[in-house]
């Protein structure tokens, strides 16, 4: 195989266009993988319009891919070819710095992510470090797989390091593409979820998720809720009453972001100080919280709501990610 | 005892006068305190002018008492009459709540403060909840325990929960009386110190702590440092550009404040994404870590820098704390 078809943004914010490519020969750690799915994350959307400044173009998207190995390269182990693999956000890292050493590769300084370097799931063919391509359980289907690799692997990833442990009062800010996998992780592994939202019927949608409250948000941005919570998770994009939030936090309650709103966020640190609260953030997942949420997603039964699209309307898709209307991830079906 | 002599502010903001009141009979947890010997905090001068809407007058201050246990409630275990024992700013807690039966009272909705329920050290007798006051070591100065109990608490359990552990690079921002013991806490246990001051006399005396490095902290409240730090615990009072300073902080590293500016902070949730840093903030210590705390000075030799003053001088020291003069804290020679 020496070139390869894709569907890629030849300028910013374009509409996604077919585009033949060559093919790179895969080296002694990659694996060639023959793409059969593909989420989309808005992370696409950021991408195609340049918002962060990295963009290239022509520009691949799709960054929750699931496929099969084609072809590794001579030093790969654990896969070959036939294995279902998923490949998420980042597609290599340094393997040298302190970050990887420990295995947190997802904090290594030259990560590199795999439509930022490299090309993604809109794509025949894929090419991958095979640190960074994860084996897909048995009991999981491909169109599912994809939306676990990176907002599975984020809302995981946050709440595992925020201190989820079971048996905990866990918020869960937002019901999309993320929310509604954090809400599945958390109340599956034990704990008591509260969803708040400004959508009724989202709100309406979370029991069926596992959820024993939902809350709505209204204009003013705080919580009608008592102090209760371990942890509060917020996926939504835009700034809240934060001061009020940090309030409904228990002793040593944490408030984590994956959704980073623009601008700064207004801090009263006093509020943080008598019942010793704190606030982090977390961005997707390393290599072995991955495949621990893979294990438990199989397992616990996890899995997103998708809408799947034919990749003749991967822009349709697109859209309806901009217009945030799909339910509650949207999914390309690539070959 | 029926009547006891303190120092006592009549009003708010006044200076402290000669005041008699009638000692309460002490309950069955309860200990009746013959002070030596009692620190002056920053915590005092807000009380005594009302700045948290809390004080009642007339105030006694004087929250780093040390003194002998005269006579015990028939409740009290572990104390008796001549034990030298250390109280500091809480002297209750409900003792039901899961905040009191996970040993962190000082988290505690219900906590009582000894000079906010109560009246404080400078005073010739202090009657306090036995759970609440503390066996001083041996090798621990009478003079010197005071400022432990409270600013010593303070940082250490700060320090703690922030994930202190040796081996550390630990920032402290500025060298009061609560950042020159935390040095010495951090330094002694085995960890890297940086100092950040505005003050170059500070910078100097730093190294003598055990600080390995000094920086000066200009008027942008930048710092000009490189990434490296697990741990920066802020002491000073005054907002400085926190979004640098995360920046400063390694993967999983924390900014933790125990001096907390007035005002919002203004916080760049993306500076906390990318390194999974944290954000926390922490009062005194629980009768747990106080414990530890005394056993770990008295052992690893951390002792606070101490000027005393006579009792008929406490004005006199008490405009030197507001003067921000004292090098690096006052203490009141009871009796």
């Amino acid at each position: 195989m020496e070139r390869t078809q894709s569907m890629a943004a030849m300028e910013q914010g374009a509409d996604l266009q077919p585009w033949t490519r060559e093919a790179p020969a895969i080296r002694s750690h990659e694996c060639l993988i023959k793409v059969r799915s593909c989420g989309i994350c808005h992370s696409d959307i950021h991408m195609i319009d340049n918002d962060w400044g990295t963009s290239r173009y022509p520009l691949v998207p799709g960054h929750e891919v699931v496929g099969e190995v084609v072809e590794c390269g001579d030093a790969v182990r654990g896969l070959r070819p036939g294995t279902r693999v998923g490949i998420g956000w980042q597609s290599s890292s340094c393997g040298t710095c302190m970050d990887c050493l420990r295995g947190d590769e997802n904090l290594c300084d030259r990560s590199e992510g795999l439509i930022v370097q490299g090309y993604g799931g809109f794509s025949a063919h894929v090419v991958v470090d095979a640190r960074f391509a994860f084996p897909i359980p048995d009991g999981i289907e491909t169109d599912e797989a994809g939306p676990l690799l990176c907002g599975g692997a984020t809302v995981y990833s946050a709440l595992r390091y925020a201190g989820m442990r079971g048996g905990q009062e866990i918020g869960v800010i937002g019901i999309g593409g993320l929310g509604h996998m954090a809400v599945q992780f958390a109340a599956r592994l034990g704990n008591r979820v509260t969803v708040f939202t400004s959508s009724p019927d989202k709100a309406e949608f979370a029991a069926t998720l596992g959820a024993v409250d939902a809350v709505m948000v209204g204009e003013d941005g705080r919580p009608q809720t008592k102090r209760r919570f371990d942890i509060i998770l917020n996926t939504a994009p835009r700034h809240l009453a934060w001061n009020s939030w940090l309030n409904r936090l228990d002793s040593d309650g944490t408030l984590t972001f994956v959704g980073i709103p623009g601008g700064a966020a207004e801090i009263e640190l006093g509020v943080l100080l008598g019942k010793r609260r704190r606030i982090m953030a977390s961005a997707i997942g390393s290599p072995a919280v991955i495949t621990e949420m893979l294990s438990i997603a199989d397992r616990f039964g996890v899995r997103p709501m998708i809408e799947t699209f034919p990749l003749e309307e991967v822009n349709r898709a697109l859209q309806r990610v901009r217009d945030n209307t799909v339910r509650y991830r949207a999914v390309v079906k690539v070959a």
